[in-house]
């Protein structure tokens, strides 16, 4: 059931305001020459912890009672809604418990470590990773908080389209990559109510084409095996995202690797912005699509910036 | 003779403003705890070009008369000036010409060849290149542009000044790094003439200490044979440049090559942003002298995001 709305997204953005950041709109003149079209970057690769995860992750925790905020939270995550999670707890002065496959990389440990949260190892199943939060949850008496399928989260996340709302005006389109749907749901839902002509496109890669085929189909796909370079976009779409995503989004455009590599490299280069692969989806889709965008304004949300420096994809590609 | 005042600076800046991007200022929380200070990044790597370099090169040709600019403008460099003039003079629709070592890296050419520029190969000694330029000059009649010991050069680099004091109210510090002096000279000389009380620090890798020897001796060093991984900094101090640096600058600080590359993946990791190895020196001599900084609001001028991505130095240390 859908109960997140325009107005619970205003609630959410009072709620996280003052801990959040409101990250800037770069522009590139390059780039638009590239593309054919007016690009405005939406650079969430500043929000704290690198990435717009912040915001759903704050607004959950944010959105427990005291009592409940008592115990601390948990979730399975091993990328950046774990290390969002963590943050967010430690702003408050709680305690927060991810939930990693025990062949989780080194860098994404440090991350939630970092941030003071306590890593409880797991097998890298289902199985395995749903006992352990089981336990976690038991044991601390802790709230779960989930990474994406949760109206406080994709309220939290449609935080993003309200500061678009104001940064550019009269956006003709906005993109955002989907994995989990956060995101995409909560610009969706909350852009689809402030201006009814934007045109909102998911962008997802072709190895992970999941919530693709969900939206084209009608019907929600629910196993799959990604393999993509972008590790944000690995996780299944969820309910609420889905439930969302078909009433408000108007396309979900899928690219290949090497789309996204090139796209990655680009900002880089052109822009001297650090992103991640997830984030350079939407800038893909639109450099493959160049048509659908002629000439419009396009709001591209770059959703973060945590990458692994020493292992950078151009280097293996 | 210095002929460069703020009245100089002032100009260039009418003179360039619709040409150059107002750069923005970034802050990171993060990094202000680790450095202990209140630390304002003024980011030059969104320059077009990628660099300050082209605020210099701008003023510089558009300082030239009309039937100056018929003739085109030329230069040696195989670095970020040589890039700067060539889109400075593709904008007015009149020709660069660039001397550069015929084992210049590829990137680097590709970077001028991409503005419009022409480049001339010399064989890499200074007398080759001495030849080559004059060649240039006498066949085509165009303008020689300096890469920095030039008062339109050093009145150009000054405008970053003239930016921070709108941008940054009450800076207790300035610092930027010193290679030929365009851009310490400038930003000193504009400081210094708006806020009295603005400390002014150069920083030098160890290994290019050119700038520092001369500042403490009080004779300029000409002869060096610099060693650093801060690729636009090996160039000798100017002559004018070392003229107003030694009026207007408190001090030089040395940085050792670990701390360059330190700083440059603490920028990349924590700010999200790409800048070059040079840009990141003035962070390595805050983060050497935390003492000097403490408690104070200092500004670090990040003077470019010009890197190869192939060739990242933690890879290779």
């Amino acid at each position: 059931m859908i109960s997140v709305d325009l107005n619970s997204v205003r609630e959410a953005h009072r709620r996280i305001e003052a801990a959040i950041r409101c990250t800037p709109v770069l522009t590139s003149r390059l780039l638009n020459d590239i593309a054919g079209s007016r690009l405005f970057f939406k650079c969430e690769n500043f929000q704290k912890t690198g990435a717009f995860k912040f915001r759903g992750a704050t607004n959950a925790v944010l959105s427990l009672s005291e009592e409940e905020q008592l115990n601390g939270v948990a979730t399975h995550s091993s990328g950046n809604h774990g290390a969002s999670l963590s943050r967010a707890a430690q702003l408050l002065g709680i305690s927060a418990h991810i939930v990693m496959p025990d062949n989780a990389p080194e860098v994404k440990q440090k991350a939630v470590r970092g941030y003071g949260g306590k890593i409880h190892f797991c097998e890298p199943s289902l199985h395995a990773r749903q006992a352990v939060l089981d336990d976690v949850v038991a044991e601390y008496g802790c709230a779960f908080i989930p990474p994406y399928d949760d109206n406080r989260i994709i309220a939290g996340q449609g935080t993003v389209a309200l500061e678009i709302f104001r940064q550019v005006s009269a956006a003709d389109v906005v993109i955002t990559p989907v994995g989990g749907g956060g995101l995409l749901a909560g610009v969706a839902l909350t852009m689809r109510a402030l201006s009814h002509s934007t045109v909102i496109y998911g962008a997802e890669p072709k190895g992970a084409d999941d919530a693709y085929r969900s939206f084209k189909s009608g019907v929600r796909v629910t196993e799959h095996r990604p393999n993509t370079i972008a590790d944000g976009l690995l996780t299944t779409l969820g309910e609420l995202n889905f439930e969302i995503i078909q009433k408000t989004v108007d396309d979900i455009l899928c690219v290949s690797e090497e789309s996204i590599v090139a796209a990655m490299r680009l900002i880089w280069i052109r822009m001297k912005l650090i992103v991640e692969p997830s984030a350079a989806v939407p800038l893909a889709a639109v450099l493959t699509n160049k048509p659908l965008f002629s000439g419009k304004q396009v709001v591209i949300v770059l959703s973060g910036g945590n990458v692994d420096l020493d292992k950078l994809p151009w280097l293996r590609y």
